[in-house]
């Protein structure tokens, strides 16, 4: 392990960790197991509170809490557009959370709140106009996640590669780069592009701690490189793997059907059914398409550690820009 | 610049260059006078056909060979689905091109003909699938083109961060990477993820020796992160500056009309429009998403001097992972 290459690195003076690496706060995949076994490798696990309650919230945080001790920092990702946010930004007040990762909402109406609370908000951005209205407003740092992500996705449908650049242009503040990343190589493209650390989700959704469902596991390791679909644009961009209902979503689209069409389709709970229940043909199995270069479900410390070793091997290969 | 840090690159010694930079061969933009710019730059230049005749394109060629003697190697990019490209072929072989890059077509119908002509013969694949196709089929380099690129595009839509590195792990043969890359910071990122050299298209369609028209250069140099869109799924995607007649194309697509219907729009010579005549409302301006980075038109020289400056300043901060 390389700690020196992250001697200076500001994520990891930020959060008090090793490695610049964050775990997305995943619906019904990031609870307290996968949170706690990543902060634990030494990067910086999130309970994703997207698919919790309050009082489920509160049992993994205490369950993290119990797990890492006092030695090891965690976060919680906030979806800021729930009707019941203050309930759970309560909840983790009075939990004495510190760390928040916030998305899907405006950044001007909870970041004062936590930050005068003693607490770390960062935020998370579609583009590099709404990183610097976040800059502007505050938050500590943000994440930038391209088009790549699984999941819920910016309308803009940026993608990595041409967003990281801009943002990083853009703010002075930490830049933390999400979408697209589940190797040491593309950590270490997104550095280059100048990230100062990387958010992954997909790759930490196929770990051995991950509550997702085995059914949801094995999709990611199965999709090749084009078995994720953007769908659902007419009422919330969401990349998920290509199973029988997200064609019919594709179908709906080319078609051009209403919203309200498309809403009818969605219906229910096709998340809880796709991750946590593994329906393979009528839930929603959301997953970036950095799938393709998933093979294998592993323990979210090894997925840490191939991460270091990989971008290590990166940096040093491209000091002489031949092939390893 | 930092030649050493290309001493063993498979495309610089490929190609007999001094930097692993190919600048597309773009309709209506790359004639004899980018190409030779590039060239004579140390990077690649290539003729784009596909806005030519037989009979133009042998008058580039020749205007190229007059401008680079025989120091400096060029090549000519070909779309395999054009009807005369057998006449286009011809040309080539009668004026001696040793280079080919070859677009939308099968590797099996010409690979075989250029090699045993003596020249080298490489191929722009959209996913992973292809490049081994591609591979197996004897050409000598691949072009793995994400939907990040300006102009036509790949259905799969794979975006370059995770293409690039899937594309590595297929084929033995070097990879150049395309699609989002316009500063040094993409071509380090493009290395990272497993590239041996890049090929860059809108940032030297925005050069003062670019054929495009003064009005496209400027819409580049205009356009921000979000202002490229993907049209004209249903008949062949394609990546565009957010023109009305772009956003028509969109609206179309929306309300799922016919092929036929989005054929009837689209009518003839939107390109040549677009590009060549700058004429914003009815042309097809088509550009890469990396159009955000590019904030101003440079001559050709100076775009290759900057990405070699970009690269090696980024491998450099990368090698101690703190900000520059």
């Amino acid at each position: 392990m390389s700690d020196n290459l992250f001697n200076n690195n500001p994520v990891c003076s930020f959060f008090n960790i090793r490695f610049p690496i964050i775990q997305a706060g995943m619906v019904w995949v990031s609870g307290w197991k996968l949170c706690s076994a990543v902060s634990r490798a030494g990067g910086l696990g999130l309970l994703g509170s997207g698919s919790m309650k309050p009082d489920l919230l509160r049992e993994h945080i205490i369950k993290t809490r119990t797990a890492l001790g006092d030695e090891f920092p965690f976060g919680v990702n906030l979806t800021l557009m729930r009707k019941d946010v203050s309930d759970l930004v309560n909840v983790c007040l009075e939990e004495k959370v510190k760390i928040f990762f916030n998305s899907a909402g405006n950044p001007a109406l909870w970041t004062e709140k936590l930050k005068s609370a003693g607490a770390i908000a960062v935020h998370v951005v579609p583009n590099a106009k709404l990183a610097r209205k976040a800059a502007e407003r505050g938050v500590d740092a943000v994440i930038c996640e391209g088009v790549e992500a699984g999941g819920h996705n910016g309308v803009d449908e940026i993608p990595t590669f041409t967003l990281v650049p801009q943002v990083r242009d853009a703010v002075k503040i930490p830049v933390i780069a999400a979408g697209g990343i589940a190797d040491g190589r593309g950590m270490a493209a997104a550095f280059a592009l100048g990230a100062d650390g990387v958010q992954i989700g997909t790759r930490f959704a196929a770990t051995i701690e991950s509550s997702a469902s085995d059914r949801y596991k094995q999709a990611v390791v199965d999709a090749g490189e084009s078995d994720t679909v953007l769908a659902l644009r007419n009422i919330g961009l969401t990349r998920m793997i290509k199973t029988p209902f997200a064609l019919q979503c594709v179908d709906y689209e080319k078609r051009g059907v209403s919203a309200d069409e498309t809403r009818a389709l969605l219906g229910e709970k096709r998340e809880r059914k796709g991750i946590f229940e593994g329906l393979w043909g009528e839930g929603q199995l959301e997953a970036g398409v950095s799938a393709g270069l998933i093979r294998e479900v592993l323990p979210a410390a090894v997925v840490v550690e191939n991460l270091i070793r990989e971008y290590t091997e990166t940096v040093q290969r491209l000091g002489g820009a031949s092939r390893a």
